[in-house]
């Protein structure tokens, strides 16, 4: 049985022995440049683990796994071309560090790099496994999309904030751990569950993350505390208060994000008031909570050992910090 | 049996019949707007003559011949934004009428979309048509990388040029032709003599195009003369020119590419002034012709029947105009 750290170092030793054409040295660089930034290799550690959950073999998902990670770390090369960000995990981003031109061209040759993994799957279950990935890439595209509209949308309900959000990241998280049950053999109810049990962790880790950029420690993110704030970024703290709030807090919100205050500690203080006053702390905990509460439940009707799934378990609570 | 015409019409309404994630109209609204701009379609037909050499059923190449054309129309959408160019088939490029990460995001769902039609070849061959794919998409990426690097290079060899087309342009004919194969039936010698068809064919078509930038009816081919010679850009010409040239002559060509020529027709004129005196076009076109000869050598090889064959090969000489 394994447990997380142990797959975490399966994982980064399989992204370093990953072989490229080497014909074109100045397309592969940015390629090794992201993927050594490190990360918790969340999307791949989950898949194993869900495959470990029915099978000893968890080789025959290691190179799918790997694909899992090219593909977000593709997806991070060119979210931050279009978010403009200078920095991610403090290092400059890939256009940042070399140019726009070899950001967009650098990701393309990650998809590929991926699907190359991805064709690494046993025969048995290739078609399915690669249909699973490939839908979930088409709805973070689509996450992305909305992403973008959203922030030229003047309302946005939380229900629409959430689909969003269950697009661009929940689907691949889902998508992780139903792969990594169908490589282990698991049957349809069970890999379903671990669809929705990946799903709703994805939900949760967004949450968590859009609160983290307000309450966070940002010395531990390495983030700017309200980073999403000054860029006007619609989170689900954003959403939510521009539903619950009315009258001068309605006005003072509209305000802030409005682009005219030329402050940005200004406006993160007043910003973060204005969510304590709406008592958004709490309320955003708790959705985060629920969703991990529904991922947990998912996870309880699985078959398999109880101690494999208490490591599933396990990275649930971790990534919302309820397990310390 | 089908002729170029017929699949060419079948291959329009695969593609028109694409299903699409519809949750976001605006990332779609691009790969509709591309995919319609027309063109002959080359590689999804190459696919499916190749195809028909070997079985009656060429339905089971079709997704994976739509497959070939929506990749490489995701190619056009990076490429135009990396070489910022305005105009394609005397349309506004992705970029320039949605927006640079529109033309992005677009290109990137793309990808998927091909890998989508790729997942509908027939189980029995679809890791092998798969992995072919792959491999052509990351030369293309590859390739394209080495055009890059060339525009700031100072010295490439006629060598080094080829490699690029091979690669940039050749890799996926060839695949395109190898894969019908495989989906026909085809044995082993047979769809590597067809991947060879499809590289040659690719190989002269890269070539006339360089020459018809210079050469050709610029009515016809919808692009400003000499719009290679006005962009800097190595082509085979240009390549060779300043391989073979010494002298006057070489000091002549170093000096209209340096970039401080301000009147692009009067470049041009000059330029085409020392091809003419270095008899380029011959030189050119001797070798296209060259290509196509080998690809006719290597289909005179595949077991088939003489007539279906013969769709190949008309389909090879109207590339280079030696049909008429």
């Amino acid at each position: 049985m394994y447990n997380q750290s142990g797959l975490k170092k399966i994982v980064d030793e399989a992204i370093i022995n990953l072989s490229y054409n080497t014909e074109a040295e100045k397309l592969i660089d940015p390629v090794k440049y992201i993927l050594s930034m490190g990360g918790k290799r969340l999307r791949p550690v989950l898949c194993l683990l869900s495959c470990n959950l029915f099978s000893e073999k968890i080789e025959e998902a290691v190179m799918p796994a790997a694909g899992l990670e090219v593909f977000h770390n593709f997806t991070l090369v060119h979210d931050d071309i279009i978010d403009q960000a200078p920095v991610r995990r403090n290092l400059p981003t890939v256009h940042n560090r070399w140019n726009l031109n070899q950001a967009v061209l650098s990701g393309d040759v990650m998809v590929f790099i991926a699907n190359e993994c991805f064709l690494q799957t046993p025969a048995r279950c290739l078609a399915e496994v690669f249909t699973i990935f490939n839908k979930a890439a088409i709805e973070v595209c689509v996450g992305q999309q909305m992403d973008i509209d959203f922030e030229k949308s003047k309302s946005v309900s939380h229900g629409e904030y959430l689909r969003m959000i269950e697009l661009k990241t929940a689907a691949l998280l889902a998508a992780a751990a139903k792969i990594g049950a169908v490589i282990g053999g698991a049957d349809k109810k069970d890999s379903e569950l671990l669809y929705g049990f990946g799903r709703n962790l994805g939900l949760a880790f967004q949450i968590q993350d859009d609160l983290l950029d307000v309450y966070g420690d940002s010395n531990l993110f390495g983030k700017i505390r309200g980073g999403d704030i000054i860029a006007n970024k619609k989170t689900w703290l954003l959403v939510k208060a521009l539903e619950i709030a009315s009258g001068d807090q309605l006005k003072q919100l509209r305000k802030l994000f409005s682009g005219t205050e030329s402050q940005p500690e200004r406006k993160v203080e007043q910003v973060v008031r204005l969510y304590d006053q709406l008592n958004l702390k709490a309320q955003t905990e708790n959705l985060a909570n629920e969703h991990i509460n529904l991922a947990l439940s998912q996870l309880g009707k699985v078959t398999g050992s109880k101690e494999r799934k208490e490591e599933l378990a396990l990275l649930a609570t971790s990534l919302i910090g309820r397990d310390k």
